[in-house]
């Protein structure tokens, strides 16, 4: 088998422990990527989280906002305004590379999941990034008032809605990505080492992906061990509506919280020291939880939390086998 | 009648006589569009002659080039080349919102002609610009060897190719644009007073129009005198592959072979003083011959040709008016 680990992944804070682990891993990591959230602006297929994970693999995002690629230029957005377009989504010069010729691929039949390994290949990304599927999967987020396409609730009215609840469109007719076979390898002896649950927000970047049928039994099937990052750290997100949406939905924003909600699904847990009082109750929902910092500020903090989930995950593994005495 | 004068265009020579014209008339002017040479590249609607009258009209467009807007930017080329994509036909930055806006309202199933409409009216452009059809019509350039779609030709291959036909697929069955019944009021008092052919050129420009069914006759009907600017100066064409052209198809380049071409059609043609001694044998064709300056190099160029042009038609319609005898 050619990877070590799968990595699930959303947007900005996900990349980030992505970027990390490919430094550790190479070619050796496989990210899964939500395609939720993917939309048609201005006539173009645009990919927000696949975009973020590409191109913080390839050292191109830009470091301040976390989306979109660094040292941008928005000459494109000036005369899209002089012109009476569409400009609450902002689309810079460089990056709309990506969407016109994306676009025009999958008009021309490609798969999305083929254009970009293509880009993979052409930025020099040693990793395999595989959007989540190759249908079209849409999330929309109700409130009590309507239903919002997701780019509408999360850029066009900043997060500002109240979240009832969500759906991913297409889901449950959607095919999980065939590149995905390749990756798990399933039952395989020497197969997948870990499966790591990137510090993405659980409801709009995770949840689309885990509703895919089939994928939660086929990660289930690989043996391999199933670990998550909390993206709540000390009551807050890093980023993102993460602790908005939880309140909203009834929940107080904790890891504990983001613990109860993946229960079932994972085997183990990283929680922010902040949030180590959190360790007791999170252990008592039947997982193993680790301690780490999880704040990604810099690169070197993004490469030693990835070292954490993988030796976290060969712990889980040692344990496993230790214990159960079952071969892998 | 709002109108007072229609000018048929393609590129950038047509371009700059409909700008001169345009100064002189303002809201007066409808300038009818080559769109033969319309094309899709990286899934956009690209619509060359359609933005070159567009731009020059808005005194956007690049002076060095004749196509393209003024203090363009290149990211988005820069960044296609490095992803893989095409780069044998340029975008610019700014450029790119024309394109993208115009291929995200024709998906919606709006017109080419409300679309260049509301350009003109952001822009500010005072002047109608109607593309000549709201259909496909696609001009093919044959060689003796292969078949090629117009940009191919003038682009990609640079004109390199000998040209042994034309063909503008879908003509036939396309429906002139709905906006110039309002311009031509054929028939009707005081309706349109000329008929202005730019100097663009005669095969790949213009004649794409004329293809259009019932456009000459339709022309004819108004009544107004018909009148074009050669594009063949010295034996020379201005900018662009006609003199070459004329060459491949068995025509001697000159404006007397230009004149040939469109005998028929014209009752007026103005020649550049260069060719003054071509002037008897274009009368022989049956049609006025008016003798100016035509090259037009400077702003006040452009506006002295289009003095030049109105005044001959004015001319040919007193004419017309004391000999026939016949009311408009």
């Amino acid at each position: 088998m050619k990877h070590r680990v799968l990595a699930l992944a959303g947007g900005v804070g996900g990349a980030k422990l992505a970027a990390g682990l490919a430094h550790l891993l190479e070619d050796k990591l496989a990210v899964l990527v939500n395609t939720g959230d993917d939309f048609e602006h201005l006539g173009l297929h645009v990919s927000p989280d696949l975009d973020t994970v590409v191109y913080t693999l390839a050292g191109l995002a830009n470091p301040a906002t976390g989306w979109g690629l660094a040292g941008e230029s928005w000459a494109f957005m000036e005369q899209v305004e002089k012109l009476g377009g569409e400009t609450w989504f902002r689309l810079g010069d460089r990056d709309l590379a990506t969407h016109a010729i994306r676009t025009d691929r999958l008009r021309r039949g490609e798969r999305l999941s083929a254009v970009t390994a293509q880009f993979c290949q052409k930025l020099g990304i040693a990793a395999t990034v595989l959007p989540m599927t190759d249908d079209r999967v849409r999330t929309v987020v109700h409130s009590g008032v309507d239903d919002m396409p997701f780019q509408d609730y999360f850029v066009r009215r900043k997060c500002a809605p109240e979240v009832t609840g969500l759906s991913f469109e297409g889901a449950d007719e959607a095919t999980i990505v065939a590149g995905l076979d390749a990756v798990l390898g399933a039952g395989v002896e020497g197969g997948i080492e870990a499966v790591i649950v990137c510090p993405s927000n659980p409801w709009l970047s995770i949840a689309p992906i885990l509703a895919l049928p089939g994928l939660r039994e086929r990660i289930a099937a690989t043996g391999a061990p199933v670990i998550a990052v909390s993206p709540i750290v000390g009551g807050k997100a890093i980023k993102g509506p993460a602790a908005k949406i939880m309140r909203e939905l009834g929940t107080k924003p904790s890891a504990l919280g983001v613990a109860r909600h993946y229960a079932g699904f994972l085997d183990g847990f990283v929680i922010d020291r902040l949030d180590a009082s959190q360790a007791d109750d999170i252990a008592a929902l039947g997982m193993t939880v680790r301690v780490a910092q999880t704040v990604m500020s810099t690169p070197s903090d993004r490469v030693a939390l990835a070292r954490e989930c993988l030796a976290f995950a060969a712990a889980l593994t040692a344990a496993k086998t230790g214990s159960d005495q079952v071969p892998r």
